[in-house]
């Protein structure tokens, strides 16, 4: 699918030993995304010089590039520059000027450089020297013939700040020099949100579309409790950008009616943000009042950097003598009603916009689980309110018990949504 | 190293495309580790059927044991079932019960099982059925013959919890018992939780504890912003159980006295469940008042199932005007001091103290950034507030700037933290 084929091989003990988790894997797939590149395979061995050199033979087969990661530094056990000499079928050379630059940083620290550290300069002999700013240990660049084939093989130490350094200064720039000699073609995706319906559900509803448009790749992912769906297209890096951006709309667009009001939008900002935003665009202040959250609606409300002009707080009414004593809900109606309810929703969030004088307040209260659940409101029962200029309105909800956090995290989600819809229904 | 050789395999176009982090092969290290086993390679490869059947018959050379995680969802991207199938060279059954209890799950929930979701239930057809009690897809373990051995494949779903739950309660015993016959050994482990100290710090304060027992296995994770410590010890399976449970005892405490007070406790459960647990056996509520963390502390406490009992609620006073409309805090304090301060600190718990009507009320005021910032009061400054029957008092911090999201959970842990020292000096 990509015009260039990346694969990465991690090398170390500690990152299958639970004691490192692989960060560079993951950073080197955000980064490739963002040229419209991908990664086809990753592999994560120890520091065993076989296990190296023959998944080094093993990726070159499927990639043009490999960037191996870790196994660059003193020890006995670094062993990367070998193994790729080796998988290359050549010896090592010593680097004379990058044994220069470490000695004189450790002089200019004061420290005196242990012996050891002459290993960091012995490189693949056909290997170009990529200069690590950051570090003593230099990345090198090494061609591995394969199959009539040349694949480059990128190696740079496995610390984070050093890989990123030198994939952010020497890969990166020199993919993209590459892609632009080779008229690539680019991806455009267009990413789909959906809360309150299950992935096959989406699946099933988009099968025509998944047969109608071949060409299109559609990419499931769920992050609960929000399904996201994104479609993938794949078009010539010279094309049209504006008639390649409209084809993309229409498919977004086809491909939401195909799944339904579940969709509450198009792009990759978070729920939260797109509230904020429609918001802030509108001069809306709004104020929560949490019950069963207990907190979590407003924290995600203010996880955005620059919610403070929007979001002016909140209230975790968790006891019913905190609705009453901080929220004004009347004791009568808690007693008539129960604390969840329609009523007790639509006081709370009255309360709430009243106190904390917001243009919008929006409450809930419901039963998470795991115990409290009776045959009338059983666990996942949960009523919203929203509450402001032009009146109070309430919203019920029964969430499928999938235990306490996920019934919270489907409630918080649905709050946001539910003021979501309020606010562009009052734009229309 | 090993006497049961394992390996990893991811796959899922998303993890190799930036969108999403696997946690699954770190999670699975650490495991491992404390039953003294070692991943031999991990690898992470899209929903490409070729890639995955190759990587199969590949690590079949190399491991006893493959686990993968991912493609077993309903949609036509999830293809991991017919692939371990086709490594085994076998075709594909229907497994019945596994379909029933999917049908009764959404039956339980209310919902309409979609068709597709009958593909879940399509496992290899010389696998056995593994239950999973977290999700719709069973899990499944697969004979994989290859050069004259039997290498078992394990396949699980991605999604983490599901995953964990797989992993904790069907391989590990399986793995345990493997090795149990081989050698009958038993773990005591002993978990010393921290906040406040580094990784690297605390690893250099137990150097020594760890030369002196070297038959104790220290084990540093970083479960941001705590640092957990476990130490392993590895005793005959008929050892006798007190003594050994001293002896672990002992060790705990030694550790503990190296480290020093960044310590909170010995044990498992989490910080906000200890707070939850020494309150409730006094007697005592809590209420909570928020700035920067926007809710975060309130939430905390909340997801413990059984905290209404102890915690009332909370105020999140993002704004200004809610430290004074809600609060009572004074135009005046804030104008003098800044919102950022001892005194609106003091004053926010006692507002919440008074108007939640709480035994306790701790707040937070502070720069969770990344604006918002000045020379006097850096980013990372925050100050907490402690209300009792006995009086108020108030604690500053300064955090270094990680990052918004990390200083809003540092203070809250934070939080905790200060509440549970309070309680515990007040029963001494």
């Amino acid at each position: 699918m990509t015009t260039i084929r990346i694969a990465h091989l991690s090398i170390g003990d500690e990152l299958l030993d639970g004691r490192i988790k692989d960060g560079n894997v993951f950073g080197l797939g955000t980064s490739l995304a963002m040229i419209g590149l991908e990664l086809v395979e990753a592999r994560i061995v120890p520091d065993v010089r076989l296990q190296i050199v023959s998944s080094l033979q093993s990726l070159a087969s499927v990639a043009d590039v490999i960037v191996t990661s870790g196994g660059l530094g003193p020890t006995s056990d670094d062993v990367t520059a070998e193994c790729v000499a080796a998988a290359a079928g050549v010896g090592l050379r010593f680097d004379e000027p990058a044994f220069a630059r470490m000695t004189a940083m450790f002089e200019a620290r004061g420290v005196p450089m242990p012996p050891s550290n002459r290993r960091q300069a012995m490189l693949p002999s056909t290997s170009s020297t990529l200069e690590n700013q950051m570090g003593t240990a230099p990345g090198f660049v090494t061609p591995l013939p394969h199959d009539g084939r040349v694949v480059q093989v990128w190696s740079f130490p496995g610390v984070p700040r050093e890989y990123e350094h030198l994939r952010d200064d020497a890969l990166l720039p020199a993919l993209r020099a590459r892609l632009d000699g080779e008229k690539p073609t680019t991806l455009v995706r267009r990413t789909l949100r959906s809360l309150g319906l299950a992935e096959s559900a989406i699946g099933e509803r988009l099968a025509a579309f998944e047969q109608a448009h071949p060409e299109v790749r559609v990419q499931y992912r769920a992050a609960f409790p929000e399904v996201v769906v994104r479609l993938v297209l794949q078009v010539p890096a010279d094309a049209d950008l504006v008639d390649t951006g409209r084809r993309a709309d229409a498919l977004a667009h086809e491909a939401r009616a195909a799944i339904g009001k579940s969709v509450w939008g198009v792009g990759d900002e978070p729920l939260e943000q797109r509230v904020l935003d429609r918001m802030r665009a509108r001069g809306l202040t709004i104020a929560v009042a949490e019950s069963c959250t207990g907190g979590l609606l407003a924290k995600r409300l203010t996880d955005q950097p620059g919610s403070s002009d929007v979001v002016l707080g909140g209230v975790v009414a968790y006891a019913n003598s905190v609705k009453q004593s901080v929220l004004d809900v009347s004791g009568a109606e808690l007693e008539a009603h129960g604390a969840v309810s329609a009523n007790v929703a639509e006081a709370m969030a009255r309360g709430a916009r009243t106190h904390l004088r917001a243009d919008l307040a929006i409450s809930v209260t419901g039963v998470a689980g795991p115990s409290g659940g009776t045959s009338d409101k059983p666990v996942g029962t949960v009523w919203f309110g929203i509450a402001d200029a032009t009146g109070t309105t309430s919203v019920h909800k029964k969430f499928p018990d999938f235990g306490r956090e996920r019934i919270r995290e489907m409630t918080a989600a649905t709050a946001l949504r539910l003021v979501l819809e309020h606010v562009e229904q009052r734009e229309r």
